[in-house]
């Protein structure tokens, strides 16, 4: 039994040491570099029957590769793997190219795409850099919250208010909602969104617009500014910490400072000690 | 008399308590979720007319229910009430709400929509957001003054030089300066504004545009700048105050020192004194 | 002779103290402002003749004014006046609405509109504004000339290779520089200005668009970048300024208990020639 | 033999002077300045055929000087030259106007202008802010791979869903590249893009567009606001290895109270003895 176990976890730490060593990760990096460009490839038209019957089986070989991939490191993490949110991302990727897909539904093909972003997941520098994205995202929370919520009020008030006379920018919630996200990233927001409805007798619309613009674009900036000085915060607060430690530090050497002049009040004492002993 | 008093000041008190109680916040936050909700659904069309009712006496039951919490707030704080601009908001979104409204007057009937903006006022944290967004604003006062004169000076140059041949655009002061306000937002400037200009005759206007823009942008920008180095000095300011309050129990360490080193030498003028006084 | 002098410098002193009291400059920021708005009236049609008329008055009425005040302060700077350079924009201001201008000159009268921007010279708080921004010009500089020669050469390359096939958008040196300049601002850059030169027998030119967007946009972000670095570092060196004051101070102390040191130690060296003395 | 080689480094260590003479480098400036301006003038129509042949000849003249100096630097420098990059540059740039040149074949003709570039290379000022543009490239250079990566995932997937129905935006693999990084600018995304797609069957193509929209800018607002980062980071560090220098400078002084303070004690010790002695 014991020998069972340990044989048992003989495999589990030898399968540990395969999905940790280095060659592994090149491998599983190539394989989605060589993936990334027969995707590619597979989107121009032309290709021979047989061209596109290898691109199908080396999708399916890159799918298979990725399931024994995770399968391994199912063996070797067990329950700890999903703590891991990049893996929770990989199975979810696998899942997605093992759900049966027809040809015509070209949805959950392009979703198969996505198989290319596991280079993120692989790669530790692009890693770094896209947790660094994430991590900035709480701080973003509040005023994300903000402009949600302006941007359902207004376009509660844009479908009441021009519903009826620009359906086709206004017509339903959904609608004004992506008309006005529209507006407030200033992409032809006068003559695709304003004018019509100005023109369709609501002379007066763009007081209703330059106010959203004028309070969306002061949201967003500020949207910018807290994660500009957040980012600089973070650096600053490092270099406070490093001032500070030279201010305890200097503490310390004034206490030892205090503590000698203490022993040489007591020296002092002492001769004065001695002296009166004298008389 | 004084029973009386108490017994008013008793109810008065209790008032304050209910509506200070967190359970009361959290009922009237679904309210205005629910609210959100209905005044969203009710934008669509189809709707059967039982439906209908019961979205207008919702919305009846919801001023209701605000016009209390008003009125039990204005008792537990009374004049206090309105020192607080997020009370004068809620007061003013109850006051649109009770005007009296024609079936047809849709834009009274589209800003009874902002009482879903009351979720900024019972949420803490978005109040947060909000006031630190009001924060803002004095800071950009006079570069925001500045931009404004800009603006209505070319205004009142664009109407002169361009009205009489492009009136669409530049016809009235208004209309100049909506134009203008949408060439600073760089949306369509080129073949929305300053090609038309051009094209009616005015083949140096390029260069009335040009400058205004760089002007602008150059004005725009460093509002933007002037905003982020405020947001930075506020906490930067925090960090020289932390260093400095190092600095002071520094110079009290030392005076400290000083004081022992005075004491020191005391003692030891006093040993002087013991020995000459052997001689 | 000498009499003469002090009844002069007399007269000189009284019109420097006229142009110096706080209702002089409040009258003027007064006038400007009836100015900016009869001016903004103006523009407005349907006015009748005898209005008209009086818009005309007020404005030679105000270009009196502006005179006699600019002739007072010559009075009583004389050479200095235009050591300033708010004073010498009056001066052009000024000299703007005297040069003689028929009814049909529309540019040179719109320049008149520029004198409602003395309200910047007379408004201290909008004066600290506009000197600001000029004082973030010089930062500016290098960058702004990379970018402009960025510009230039592009126009020339552009010129040669698509002045032929597309005429209106590229057909001369400025013609080109003026879209490339909308292709910096992102303002329709790809239907209006790539999509027309691809359509007219380049189809690779949208690789010359791309990598002068890119390299342009990079400028400008830098530019902008530089700008904010140079605010922020303004404020943090005057922080860091004061940090170092307080080590200066910190210095001195310890200076100070140096010589207390020292003091003490020939007081000890006193003591034991004292004792060895006894001996 | 010596004498040779003595006279031959005579040689080189002239030309040396002669390259880094202050005349020499403003001869080259003026020269690139001189042909940036007939570069400029010969975009025009309408010059007589004598003036371009001048124009002709004068490029050809440039050329020819650009030659003999990069000659002389390489006699100069020799292995050193191709160590720095703006030498290389300058190679480059006159290798391209040494190609062979059809007049018909407009693109390279139109390099030939990137001489004007040079002047970049030549004036320090520009050259300073070149260099700082360069080095702000490698840390941008990880998020810029998970753009890019970012893109072309998205690229596969716009055109196997969107391919087929509107070829002209998402018809092939660098089409749609070139469609997104459209979408990215914020230009006309809607209505050149996103509205095409959902005209054409795909009524909620938005949810794409808005996911890329979103994630994209996210993505490139991080990649600005690193810039800034480190910008100003690189000025903080200073800030504070200056303040730092002034804690070492606190410390040593402190460490030469603390020696001054053993050597009392010391003398205090040796008084003991002396008085104990006397006993």
């Amino acid at each position: 039994m014991t020998a069972n176990t340990s044989a048992t976890s003989g495999f589990r730490s030898g399968v540990t040491a395969l999905v940790e060593a280095p060659w592994f990760n090149a491998f599983i990096t190539f394989v989605i570099i060589l993936n990334a460009i027969t995707l590619g490839c597979a989107t121009y038209q032309g290709w021979s029957a047989q061209t596109l019957a290898f691109f199908r089986w080396f999708d399916a070989a890159v799918t298979f590769i990725f399931v024994v991939e995770i399968g391994l490191k199912l063996i070797a993490y067990r329950g700890a793997f999903f703590k891991n949110g990049w893996n929770v991302f990989d199975f979810a990727i696998v899942a997605i190219a093992l759900a049966p897909v027809s040809q015509s539904f070209s949805v959950l093909r392009a979703l198969r795409v996505l198989r290319v972003l596991r280079l993120i997941s692989v790669v530790p520098m692009l890693r770094k850099v896209v947790e660094a994205l994430f991590r900035a995202i709480p701080g973003m929370g509040a005023i994300a919250a903000v402009l949600a919520l302006m941007i359902y009020v207004a376009a509660v008030m844009a479908t009441t208010m021009y519903g009826a006379s620009v359906p086709e920018l206004f017509g339903s919630l959904e609608r004004s909602a992506f008309t006005l996200f529209q507006v407030m990233t200033m992409d032809g927001w006068r003559n695709e969104a304003v004018q019509p409805v100005m023109d369709a007798g609501h002379p007066f619309a763009w007081v209703f617009f330059l106010l959203f613009i004028l309070v969306g674009s002061f949201a967003v900036l500020n949207l910018f500014i807290g994660l500009i000085v957040e980012a600089m915060n973070d650096d600053i607060e490092k270099d406070v910490e490093r001032l500070e430690a030279g201010h305890v530090a200097a503490h310390e050497e004034r206490e030892d400072m205090l503590a000698v002049l203490s022993a040489m009040r007591a020296e002092i004492a002492e001769l004065k000690a001695a002296i009166d002993a004298k008389d």
